[in-house]
């Protein structure tokens, strides 16, 4: 069995030792490296990535591949079999799940771990199996999506219907791999009402923003490439970048977005060659970058001839005025790419984005479009489509507003008044999710699996973070649950909160997996 | 401006010299190289991925890169001024247009081809262009789908109104990432009822079989691996393989399907990675693989420990008896990933195949279709589903194999009674496509250019190729157009060659481009 490990230094920065199982070991951390270990396997357990049966290396192989010491794998392997997750047998070695498989698994040929090249976890998953069944989840916080009661979802089944009645065959039709021409047309009319100059030819339809995300990395990032994120940033994205074995660097975000002085000052050791950006109430803190950021962010493109990614998901979704206009309305030189999605404010069931870009990288796109699936579903495409024709969208997009204003005042009312001592919070101005700060000595993510037994869903911060994460914080999204359910949560999160503080003051060092 | 090259040698193997531009030279090639190196410049031009105002290498570079003479680039070259595709300025160089542009364009940064990581162009973009617009073209036999009037279309409509109107809220739901439940459920069913044995958690619902063909490859297959393709292949699956810096081996198909005594051959050579096969009516000859070459691939994987990758899009369109089992149906030890599409045969439109594998290959997959998209859109998936439900599926798929056979009748009698001398086709059992061999020395994509501005369109054979292509067939496919101009498309298409083969005669080296 063969093991190669991927690891990230102190500056965020990977290091690929091989490609195939990714152990990411932060020396810095305040956790014991035999605690990261153990967490690494875990995660890869819970999420079926290691499935029992499985031989684990030996204790020697993988310290020796680390370079940590025997001591730190073995702690880690004790607390894996404290959990119930794997198990050792006396001269044999140790096997993932409590204990040993009754017969021969079938999947023998998946324990040669040569045969993949990545074995990359997403952090989606991590978080993904602290929710446990969505039935015993009653406050679904972590889910960074808009309320299905305020979504379009009768006209959309409307137009749906419509269209399948005026020409059944269009469930028969793959549509053309660029979009639908209509929908394009209508889309530029949408940006330029937004002050982005754009024609039809210059618009890519994508499966949501995600897929928009890695058809971007698909045809520009490579490995060893330097891409900048923000710290904390969007999973989603970190988890693509890394798969194109991209070195990411992380700049920190204050309530003016992401510090482009920090960014400038490490262009020269670390040439950019992609600036990945949310910023219109950015995910997961809210932040809104500022107007002189967005140019600063532009200019620096130009200079270094690098690009900018603009994932947009929410600039329509502001509780006051609107944010400053898109860096790709600047964008006189085609640096931006710009990604606008639909799916969240109008239909996550029809998974609509855009990408907006022009020239050769977006021929360069259409063709990993092409190599990825031949072009999104038209069904989805048609039945939003007339939202994009009159002021639908607009009226629509006000009523969002105004709820997403009345959710955000909602929680923070109740941390204002029930929060304990010592956490605070983002007060953004749009957008979905507040970023809660614990004190700098608890964690996120002992307070989420604390949350997650009382019904409650939150996603702890340390999974935003590419390089060396801050573990007290976590992400909570108003927007999905309803207001009275919203306000009841909140509050039993707050007495959540005041009991993980008053306990881990007393055990400064439990247990945490 | 850098510029790096990938070349295949005459076995088809990749050899990465960079990873920016793609020139594929085949230097035992009948065409000459300077032909060779215009196609790809003009493919690049005409698909968008060179732009107008570009300036393409100097004479001296591109000749220095590929290591030929400065004569061959410099026809090359010439050869596309003649086309209108570029122009060249004494002192200045050769740039991308018929004459200078107007003004600076706007795209200038997508001329440092620096940030491009690849630069391949998809095989269907080759010949899509060729089509021209949709309503020139009457007969349309490029399109390997079924027609749009033997689709279920209205009772997917009836579907999809009833699950809209029962539940508004579907369409404002993401569906969880491996696919939905109850349908997973449904076609372990159907899987059972054709031998292949699977639990619902060992089913991934994919956009179409293209994204299935994508994750396995992104998932499994790296720089340099070495992924056995069958020749001809489909031409999506090459595309895959070759962006993910593949090599690959291709092995001839004969009427039993894939020659496995060769691949045998080659594997001590180029160990298999994974072996990628369309066993029932191969796409695009319309072979059905024999029980026995099945079982031997089948041994070979596990005995070399590879992974065989076997896409099924048509085994349920038999003409008279069904097919050998799938080779996943024998596969006790995991080796095989399974992907079987409904897009075809149910709906293009809804855009749903599934992927049947276990244990953590089956992870790994879903940790890939996490960052690819998050999961697949869940009206697509429940407009589908009653058909597993009772034996509507069946039912609609008896109808289909009538008509399918009857096309096939129709294009293989036309073609006994009117295809000229020396032109011969395959006679597959079942699908959709037929294979038609010109005589050695004529080429179908020459036929292809005449056909298209006939209004008839057709598949030149050469993009079927991974490796060294042979020029002189093309796939037909029967099933896109009714019977009627089915007929009347191939009495054309038949005169067309005896034209073309004439004319072939007399002047044998004519321009193609």
């Amino acid at each position: 069995m063969i093991l190669a490990f991927v690891e990230y230094n102190s500056k965020g920065i990977a290091i690929t030792v091989g490609a195939v199982m990714h152990i990411e070991l932060k020396r810095h951390s305040r956790d014991h490296l035999s605690k990261q270990i153990a967490q690494s396997l875990a995660d890869r357990i819970r999420s079926g990535l290691l499935q029992p049966g499985m031989k684990l290396p030996s204790v020697r192989a993988l310290a020796g591949q680390l370079n940590v010491s025997l001591v730190t794998v073995a702690k880690g392997y004790e607390e894996l079999e404290r959990l119930g997750l794997i198990h050792c047998m006396q001269g044999k070695g140790c096997f993932v799940g409590p204990e040993p498989a009754a017969e021969e698994p079938e999947w023998e040929i998946s324990s040669d771990w040569q045969l993949a090249v990545v074995d990359y976890l997403p952090r989606a998953n991590v978080w993904r199996y602290l929710k446990g069944p969505e039935s015993e989840t009653a406050y679904r916080f972590h889910i960074s999506e808009i309320e299905y009661g305020l979504l379009p979802n009768e006209e959309i089944g409307a137009n749906l219907h419509r269209l399948i009645r005026e020409n059944p065959s269009i469930v028969a039709q793959y549509g053309p791999v660029q979009g639908d021409a209509e929908l394009r047309r209508l889309l530029v009319r949408h940006f330029a009402a937004r002050g982005i100059r754009a024609g039809e030819e210059d618009v890519l339809i994508t499966n949501g923003s995600q897929q928009a995300i890695d058809l971007v990395a698909r045809a520009f990032v490579g490995p060893g490439d330097y891409v900048y994120v923000e710290a904390p940033a969007y999973t989603g994205a970190i988890d693509v970048f890394a798969s194109r074995g991209a070195k990411m660097i992380a700049v920190p975000v204050d309530r003016d977005g992401l510090r482009v002085n920090t960014l400038l000052s490490l262009c020269d050791r670390f040439p950019p060659k992609l600036i990945y950006v949310t910023p219109s109430y950015q995910n997961p803190t809210g932040a809104a970058m500022s107007a002189e950021r967005r140019s600063r962010i532009l200019d620096l493109a130009q200079s270094r001839n690098c690009l900018v990614l603009e994932d947009d998901a929410t600039s329509d979704l502001y509780f006051g005025k609107a944010p400053p206009l898109a860096i790709k309305a600047m964008d006189s030189h085609g640096h931006v790419i710009y990604v606008k999605s639909f799916s969240k404010v109008l239909s996550p069931g029809c998974r609509v984005s855009a990408i907006v870009s022009s020239g050769t990288l977006l021929s360069r796109l259409v063709a990993a479009k092409t190599m990825t699936d031949l072009g999104s579903p038209l069904i989805g495409q048609k039945a939003i489509l007339p939202f994009f024709q009159g002021d639908r969208l607009e009226k629509h997009l006000s009523r969002l507003r105004n709820a997403m204003r009345e959710k955000c005042a909602v929680a923070l009312g109740i941390l204002r008044k029930h929060a304990p001592e010592g956490v605070t919070w983002t007060d953004p101005a749009g957008g979905m999710n507040l970023w809660v700060s614990l004190p700098a000595h608890a964690d996120g993510a002992e307070l989420a699996e604390m949350a997650r037994k009382a019904g409650i869903s939150i996603l702890p911060g340390a999974v935003c973070y590419s390089g060396e994460p801050e573990h007290h914080h976590f992400r909570l999204s108003f927007s999905f649950v309803d207001t009275g359910r919203l306000a009841e949560g909140m509050e039993k999160l707050c007495l959540l909160m005041h009991r993980y503080l008053e306990s881990d003051r007393k055990a400064s060092s439990g247990p945490v997996l």
